[in-house]
């Protein structure tokens, strides 16, 4: 639109700078709990035990930066492929509108969950929440906690009308708050114009130009269903063209491991392909001729090579 | 169908001695508390802190059995003018089949909740409810917890292929712990032929052969969401051919009050259309005619006394 | 349900006197004009100009009351033989949820238009109203004019909440004033329990218990669209348990004599598949053999012979 | 409707003759071949070696009739048990409307194919067609070659213009050949009105007063998908009021086996419950005390050997 | 594609050309009340009462150019702000399908109604057309009405097949007469490809390669419904890439006063938020801390101010 | 996304490296004949016997390379007046995911039809192929037999998870056996993010991250639906933004010449549109003055005889 819009430029750098991590937002140490639905740090520890790495400050499994890093090459088919096999069938939602279809989404998931408005229920909430001297529960009680990394994962249980998580302010709050984390809801933005120009990755069923409302906030960082998929607080979140996975924290390594082998897999493939002397079914999805897997075998291990050591000198964008 | 089928005559019967509350099954005394979701009974008791009336030995609110009864009657518009005025527009959903839509179903929510199956949530739930000396977690272990007067309101995020709560087994001891209570599942039953002959009313999204599956048990008596309502557990559950409320037991009273004004001035309106002398604005909603006004009135006075007496000696159905 | 319901038997009294015009309510005599949209007597005469009949005093064609009941037996099928070939393919709307399939709905169409509320227009409406002596402009105002032999076709756009044309009271009153005639809405009714009870046949896409709101009545009697129907005031509306078919009233003589060949055709098909002798190709569109195709003519010419006495001197039902 | 209906009675007495095969209708021996999808009965002889029964004379398996009378009690769970467990995850298709839910429906499948009409294929069809002498190629050239026993089984790839395989006389046809075997139509019928007197069992998709038009006839007794089922010429069709299962000849006797066992075991975990003295987990899936377990391994045997002596003495309706 | 295009330099220039008047396309002066729904002058007057502006010569009013200049810079979410607190809840419809994402669509409402084609009705339309000297009433019709700075409002009533107002032509012909106004249809257009090339902003519900058939044209400049909104001959119509706003022309003025305000806010809120200081509660929707305030009161009437003079002095673009 | 991808700059290359033709894959000579359904070189001929051009080794008629590479500049507009007027109405599919909306895709149609997974006929299927010494029978089977110039049409039946013809290594082959030429599937592709760097046309209804499963490859090169379009193998495959059409090989040729005429009428249309003088029904369809009508007829010579002239000295592109 010609309209007085932040410059392209900007959008860019803001990117740019946001990524790598140099503003400094105070965020809220204390979780609230007066919300509906609880899940004392504890509760979260018990169930998210097969954890390997550290926890953030709020209990969540902290996926280290570098592999945060490394997750942004990741494809929903690369994904797919370790957990199938371990029995995570149902880690995936899609049917999205997805606002920067060039740009990987990767973080935290940072969960928040709504339910319809129910006057009695949220009274009481809304009386817990003063007796501890927080302000009125809403949308920006959960938003003022998000932590550099995240994304926010937000149950509006598919709502258009009034099911609208933030618009261009709020959004933009997220990008500098989570450094363009990302944010996905099963509900609806508002405001499509304005958050175009946001340099942070977001997924939404909708667009409505009413603000969130006949709704009450129920959970923040409590375990919440988006479309098929069950998410708990702190499992890997990568959104591509496709879709959003939700990895659990103890699958993070093997994943991308695995993507290092099937995209030298695919290399390799296409190659042979390209030579135009072979047909599909003589190379894809393993080659049948001895040889040919002789060949394909030491160019795995040369190239996965190369690629570590790339990664470990820091070399990798 | 031709098959050797419960006579519909012990069908009735059943109908009837089930509604007496003849049988007596032991029920499970302790909440579980293994499973993902916790709400335990002080939490309920603050976010039910509204209820006039008793308890339950597991926290939930009491709606006493007359009134149970007596909300036998209601139908869903009449349920509607009390909950509106008072603010509560999400108590209601919608897009059901109904196994018998010439019987009401009324009774206090006993909810479940189900979220896609996940390896390592389900594991360390599964683990806990060993610890405690209990079975897996599954559909039964909610089920075995049904007590007289219960509808199940169960939330398998409206799934077909493995989202059914059971057959016609689980439903035959759905309805004799229940006493003919009731079932709402946003998903799916199985064996439709089987169910029919089952003397429950059941509000369901579909049917599948499928047994349940590729889901978790997370929650027992914890607050759900079913289409747009927020359902607590100890609501009262109201099913027409319509569709179903949950009505906070708080407002159970004055809708049944509300109730009997609305059928005598329904009885009345009709009386008038029935003489033929009136267009439709000149008697509905309230009479232009000072007059009339005046004669429906009285009207309304004698018949709800003639109603509550009734009620009272006990001479009502 | 276990209700205090009108009584099944009074049920189908109402039915029988109700058909059998016993019933005087006064109607209103002047179109109101006051509505968004007008569609003045003359403008219907002119768009209306191939009608043969004699019309209502509010200018609608009046087909009939002999073959408005002649009508009750036309099937969807047989109006279609005619109105296709005579280039008609759109005077047919479907999936309606119908309160009584078993029983057949046929009248004259009294069309009523709602568009969504918009207060500036609807202000001048009211205004306009007033001025006029009229009271308020909503529902009521265009139901307070139907006829014995109306039935209302209502444009509610689909709409199911707030989209409800009325529930128990105003359809007992559309009863009585249309004797039983019917009523077909682009909407919703509400109250189904309470309408079940209705002795009028009622055709609706949708049930909800709320009222009707955020609409403004716009047309009385005006041109409408039916799903993807053209519907004029005064077309014989026939409803099946398919669907509604709603004819031009130049083309109902035809439609009827048609379907008395159709009727024959198919008696007479039928016996012949009965016999056992003849594979479906042999007799059906029409017979293959030259001495059946006789057979079938003479048949034909005696069973219409029969059909039509026993209709002209009134033995017929 | 008011309608000169074919008596009820008449109805009844249809079903019962039909039932027991009295009528005689020569049926077409020789298959067309004209049809642009051609299934020959050696290749259906191939794909479906496994048969363990005769073959009719057009090639396909033929399931016996008493076990097809058997087969009138499955339902759809019962049938799943044994198609799940032996991979067969596909033979089963919902979603339709049926003509009569309280009718069980069951025959060996008559497959019928049409595809969206091209002129230059369908020219060239019917001009083989009447080379071999055969008339026009259309939904009566399939229907000419129903037998008894049948349920024709139309891929109609779910059209409802147009996509109509026939009204009332078409369906009193293809009772009368099959002795009310059935009919799957992903696709519709017309006439519905009509077809409601028809004492055969019917499955369809949608209803619609247009004829069958704009497709062309391009095989039958082909393999055909219906919904998520591949359906082979000669399945069991089986329809309750939930859906229908194609299963395949070589498994029919497995799951009426089982399908007894089913029975026989809902019939006894039903009468535990009603006892009143068991939690549903105690009793089913299995019984978990050894006693009850042994209770109903013996209960199990002796209603088998019952069950099945019955039926081998022709006791058995 | 890699066709004989217009140059996209062509297309640019285009735009630039129409959107600053230069060409001069004599237009239709007289209505011509040949269709089926007529809404005369005075007619539209009354309904349009509060229009403060002047009238076009066909009546409608005339939101004057400076304003619909200011309006190429509103988004869906800043008119909502105005229209929701004024009571009107229905002026927007979205779903479509723009053509032209990044470019905003500003015009006045000239709005045209089709309806299911009907022969008798069209028959009458035709042969009063042809009486006043008009050719046959068809989408040309109304198209060649068009003036510069109308958007051009369309109810094909959601139809895709023969629902399509016009192609690559004709849609040529609208971009020059209405200056680039603009289209939006509840219905289709056809040749996506041609029409990609059009500078004029689109928004239409699907895309089909039949041309428009199968209805007639009932109204032009009569008022129509667009998915659930209200739309009058006049009305400013204003879209983004979220969907279509249709604001009555009393409130254009004060929703472009607030929407500088909003935009405003934005401005300095999303500021604050770049200082990485506060908490979004903190500062959204309105700063807690009064000093926050006063700063911020500040800001907003020195940009205001700066805002209005430039658009006064013409320096805005 | 910030990925070790193909350089854009690589996929440009490849376009125009494998749309001129210099790799040579050695292709499958034999049909396989394994598959349930079989289509043999004869039956093809007979079916397609209006085609006049010569055919490839497989039997599919071989529209020649000049006329396919004339066809890239067709849209669906022009392809559907010739194809209306021969009485082809189902020969358009729309609905899809479009991978290049802006790249026209053009090529021979090479048919593929999976159904649903059935062990029994896949044992059989599975058996022979292994007889004539072929490999498992699967999506690869045909993809091994694609040849320059070939779009691949794939009927998955609408199928999403389990769906996906195949993910960015297969597409990468079939992008450099058909030379670029595309692919239509009713079902799924894998690996959005990896297949938007293959330099080929897609259209699909959907993507997931499965691999294809739970069906069986029953067809290549057989008549398939594609939506409601029937495909034969070698009709000419065109694709825009809009859709696809299937057109058959003897109606080629006159859809290109009048797809020239359609061009330049458009291009003279616009023309006098742009001039400012004329309303739009004074000029199209056709123009009403005649001078203007042989000023039109006139214009359409001469560069009809340019166009041609251009393309018969190669001068075009």
């Amino acid at each position: 639109m010609q309209k007085s819009r932040l410059q392209t430029g900007m959008l860019r750098w803001l990117w740019t700078v946001l990524s790598s991590g140099m503003l400094a937002i105070p965020f809220a140490a204390s979780p609230v709990g007066a919300q509906l639905l609880d899940f004392p740090k504890e509760r979260l520890a018990d169930y998210s035990e097969a954890n390997p790495f550290d926890r953030l400050a709020d209990g969540r499994p902290k996926v280290p930066e570098n592999l945060i890093r490394q997750a942004r090459e990741l494809s929903a088919e690369e994904i797919w492929a370790v957990l199938e096999e371990k029995g995570y069938q149902n880690q995936y939602a899609d049917g999205f509108r997805i606002l920067h279809p060039d740009q990987p989404m990767v973080g935290r998931a940072f969960t928040v969950q709504f339910m319809p408005m129910r006057p009695d229920v949220d009274q009481v909430a809304q009386a817990k929440a003063k007796e501890r001297g927080l302000g009125p529960l809403h949308n920006q009680t959960a938003i003022d906690m998000l932590q550099p990394g995240d994304v926010t994962v937000v149950d509006l249980f598919g709502t258009t009308v009034g099911g609208t998580i933030g618009g261009n302010n709020l959004c933009y709050y997220g990008m500098t708050a989570t450094r363009s984390g990302g944010l996905v809801v099963d509900g609806s933005i508002r405001d499509l114009d304005g958050i175009s120009e946001i340099a942070m990755p977001a997924y939404f069923k909708d667009v409505d130009p009413t603000p969130i409302g006949n709704v009450m906030l129920t959970g923040i960082n409590v375990p919440v269903r988006i479309g098929g998929a069950t998410v708990m607080p702190g499992d890997l979140v990568v959104g591509d063209r496709e879709g959003v996975y939700f990895i659990p924290p103890q699958l993070v390594k093997e994943v991308l491991d695995r993507a290092d082998e099937i995209r030298v897999h695919d290399e390799w493939t296409k190659k042979k392909f390209a030579e135009g002397k072979y047909k599909s079914s003589e190379i894809y999805g393993s080659p049948k001729d001895p040889k040919l897997k002789e060949e394909y075998q030491a160019y795995l291990k040369r190239r996965l090579e190369e690629i570590r050591k790339r990664r470990s000198t820091g070399q990798d964008k």
